[in-house]
C-alpha cells in the first residue's frame, strides 16, 4: 500500500493512453475519422490524460464542468478542479455523437467521442476570462482588468482567440509526443515518479514549479523543502512558455548542473511535465497543486508571484487563493473529490549579507540595502552582455551554461533576446 | 474557539494552581500539614502541574501509571505520557489518605493527598532506569549500559538515589516560585503563550527547546520552521541544570540578543519553561513535545542528539522514537489521549562554505572540509580563553556576551570552568 498521497478525485490514476496494439488499431481508426486541428495547449491537456496527470479527467469538459470550474472551483460531478480543461473549435460540420481525430501539427494525438458540443459566445469567453484570469489581490490590476488584459495578458488573449464551440467527451490518447526522446530521464510520468519515491521510502513529499532557471532562491525553496520533507522534486514546464523564455534543455541541464553540485541526490528528483504555462496566475497555482497530486506529491511550494504574468496579480495572491477555495476536506461537497496537494508557502527570500545566508521576509529583519535582489531583466542583461552577475546570487556552474545559452542567443538573433519577456513562476 | 492544538490529554488547561483567598486558606492550612521535603525536580513538576504545562496530570502518578508509562508509554486511563512524573520519599510515616505538605528549601509548593504510597525497590529502579534511559541505537551504549549508567548518566543517576517510597495523588500547587521575578515576559505560562500566539493569529506553531546558548546551528533550526509554520517558540529550560552549564539568565539574553538583531519579532517568541532537565534522552524528547502541545505548540523541532547525554544515545534516536511509539491518533488506544505534537525533524546542521550558507547533512553533498563544526568543549574554550570562535558559527552580538559570562566566571572560580559539562540538546 503506497504512503503517497492518492490521485485526485478518488479513482485511483486515469491514464487514456492506449499501448501496442490497441495503440495501432485505434491510429488505424482514426485514419477513417474527420480530424480537428488542436492548439498546443490542448496538446499538453491530451497528454497529460494519457499518463493520468490531469487524473480523474478522461476527456474534455462540458458545458456544466466549465461553468462549474469557473465559477466555483468545481465539476459538475463535485471534483475540485481550479480551470477549464476544454476543447475549442470553429468546425461547424462535427456534432454530438461523432467520433474525430484530435490532430497537432501532422501528428494525430487522440480520438474522442464528441458527448457535447457547446457554443462559446464572445460573452461566454470574456466572462470565463475574469473569472479565471482576473486578479483580486490589493496589488492586481483587477479594476483596469479589460483596460490592458487584450493587450498584455496571454491567457485572457488565448481565451479570447478560441473558436465559437467547445467540444466535450472522453479521449483516447495515442501519442505522448517527442517529450521522452527530447528529455530523456527528465520527462517522468506519474506513475514512473511513483515508483521512484516509493524506492526511496517517500511519503511527504513537495514539488518546486519552475519554467525558469534555477538561482540561489529556488534552490533556497526547495532545500527548505528537503529539510521538512522526505524530498522534494523539482517539476520544470517542458512544454511551450512565451517567446523570449528559456528553453527547457538549457533549464533542465543548468538544474542538473545544480543538483550534481550543490544537492544531496537522493533528496530531489529533476522532472519535467509536458503542459503549456497557462498564464492564469493563482488559478494556475491550484492547477500545480492539483496535477502534482497526481503524481505522488502532497505539498506544492508556493513562493513569490508564482505563476506571476506582469502585474495583473499581487505577489503573494497565488497562496492565497489557496485558503479561500473549498478545497479542503471538511469544505469540500465531496471530501474524497478534495485537493489533498497543500500549499507550502514560502516568503520572497533572497541572500541577506546581514543574515550571512539566504533568507526570507520571514526571517531577515535588514533593509533592502543588506539584500541581493536582481529583477529578471537585469540579469538577463547581465547574462547575454558578459557583465558581473552580483556575488550569491546564483551558482558560478550554472551561470556559465546561461552566459554560453545568451551568448549562442546574442550571436544567432540578436534582436530576440531584448524582447525576453519577464513573468515569474520560478 | 482557538485554532491552536489542544492541549494533552482532552481536558482541557488542567491548571492545579490556587490563586488569591483559596491559596491562603490552603497555604494557612498547609502550616499544620506533615511536611515532605522535594527534589527540585518534583518542584518543577508542582510548577508545570500548577499552570497547565503538564496537562491533564494533576498529581504524581500511581503505580500502575508509572508501570504503564515506563512500559509502554500510557497511563492507566489510556493517556499518553512518556516518562514518569513520581514523588519519592523515604518517610515510613507518611501513609494513604494523609495530606501533606510538600515543601522545597523552606518555601511550600503544595499540598498533596496520599491516595497510594508504593514501595520502590532497588529492582524497581533498576527496572525504570532501564525502560526510561536506556538507548536502543544502534550508536547508542545499549550493551554496556549498567557498566557506564552509574558513573555517567546523571538521569539514572537521580532515579537510582530516589528515595524508598513513592506517594500518589492529587495535588494542589501553592507557588511558581521565583521565576516570575527571575524571568520578567519570558517565564509565560501556557495561557499566556496561548493567548499571545492567538493575539498573533498562529496555529501551527514550532517550539525549539534549549538549554543552550543559541548559535548558528538553532538559529537555522528556528528559521526554516519559521518559513513553515506561523511562528516559532525559544522555549528554553530555566530550572536546574548540570554544573558547569550556562545560568539561564545568560541564555536568555543571549537568544534576545539574536532575535533583536537576525529575526523578524513579530514571527518568534522568546519564553521559558520551569523544569529541570530529566537527562532522558529520547524520551525527553517526546515529553518536551506532550507539555509543549499544552503551550499550543503542534510541531516539536527535534535536531541531532536532542536531549542527548554523553554517548547515551543515538545522535537521532529522538527523531526516532517518534516512530516507534504508539502517540499518533491511530495508534492510540484512546485518539483522544494521543500526543498531537508532532516531531519537526532536522538533520545535523552546519555553516557550509561552498553552500555559501547554512546547510544539514540533507542539503549539502560537500565534505567535513567545506564546514564550520564546532563541539562545545571547544567552543567554551575559545569563549573562556578569549580565543577566535570560527567564522559562521555565531553571532557577534552574542559571542560577545558570551564572553563576558566566561571572562566572569574565569575570574570567580578558574576551576570549576575545566570541568563544564557538554551534552547537548541544543
Amino acid at each position: 500500500m503506497s504512503k503517497l498521497v492518492a490521485p485526485h478525485g478518488g479513482k485511483g490514476l486515469v491514464c487514456c493512453l492506449l499501448e501496442g496494439a490497441e495503440r495501432d488499431a485505434e491510429l488505424k481508426k482514426a485514419e477513417g475519422l474527420k480530424t480537428i486541428e488542436i492548439s498546443p495547449r490542448a496538446k499538453g491537456d491530451l497528454i497529460m490524460m494519457g499518463i493520468g496527470g490531469f487524473s480523474p479527467l478522461d476527456g474534455f469538459m462540458t458545458k456544466a464542468d466549465w461553468k462549474g470550474v469557473c465559477e466555483k472551483f468545481l465539476m459538475a460531478d463535485g471534483t475540485f478542479w481550479p480551470v477549464p480543461v476544454t476543447l475549442d473549435t470553429n468546425d461547424e460540420d462535427v456534432k454530438e455523437g461523432d467520433e474525430i481525430a484530435l490532430v497537432h501539427e501532422g501528428d494525430v494525438y487522440a480520438t474522442m467521442k464528441i458527448t457535447e458540443k457547446y457554443e462559446m459566445t464572445e460573452a461566454d469567453k470574456k466572462w470565463e476570462s475574469e473569472m479565471v484570469y482576473k486578479g483580486e489581490g490589493e496589488d492586481s490590476v483587477d479594476g483596469k482588468f479589460w483596460e490592458v488584459a487584450m493587450d498584455d495578458h496571454p491567457g485572457v488573449q488565448m481565451v479570447m482567440a478560441q473558436g465559437k464551440y467547445n467540444l466535450a467527451g472522453p479521449v483516447k490518447v495515442l501519442s505522448e509526443g517527442d517529450y521522452a526522446e527530447r528529455f530523456p530521464g527528465v520527462y517522468l510520468t506519474p506513475t514512473q515518479i511513483r515508483a521512484e519515491m516509493e524506492k526511496r521510502g517517500w511519503s511527504n513529499v513537495a514539488a518546486l514549479q519552475l519554467r525558469n532557471p534555477m538561482h540561489r532562491s529556488h534552490e533556497f525553496l526547495a532545500k527548505i523543502a528537503i529539510e521538512v520533507c522526505d524530498g522534494c522534486v523539482i517539476h520544470s514546464l517542458i512544454g511551450n512558455l512565451k517567446p523570449g523564455d528559456i528553453p527547457g534543455d538549457v533549464r533542465i541541464k543548468c538544474i542538473q548542473t545544480l543538483i550534481d553540485n550543490y544537492f544531496v541526490p537522493e533528496n530531489v528528483i529533476n522532472a519535467g511535465y509536458p503542459l503549456d504555462m497557462r498564464y492564469a496566475g493563482p488559478r494556475e497555482g491550484l492547477l500545480h497543486a492539483t496535477f502534482r497530486q497526481n503524481y505522488g506529491i502532497n505539498n506544492m511550494l508556493i513562493g513569490r508571484d508564482h505563476a506571476g504574468v506582469g502585474d495583473f496579480y499581487g505577489l503573494f495572491e497565488a497562496q492565497d487563493i489557496f485558503e479561500r477555495i473549498p478545497y479542503t476536506k471538511e469544505e469540500c461537497p465531496d471530501p474524497g473529490k478534495a485537493l489533498l496537494c497543500k500549499a507550502m508557502n514560502i516568503d520572497w527570500t533572497f541572500y541577506c549579507y546581514k543574515c550571512d545566508g539566504m533568507a526570507s521576509m520571514r526571517t531577515c529583519p535588514h533593509t533592502k540595502e543588506d539584500r541581493v535582489i536582481l529583477s529578471g531583466t537585469k540579469l538577463r542583461k547581465a547574462l547575454s552582455e558578459g557583465t558581473e552577475v552580483p556575488d550569491h546570487f546564483g551558482r558560478d556552474e550554472v551561470l556559465v551554461l546561461l552566459r554560453e545559452y545568451y551568448e549562442g542567443l546574442t550571436e544567432k538573433v540578436e534582436v530576440k533576446m531584448q524582447k525576453a519577456a519577464s513573468g515569474s513562476d520560478m
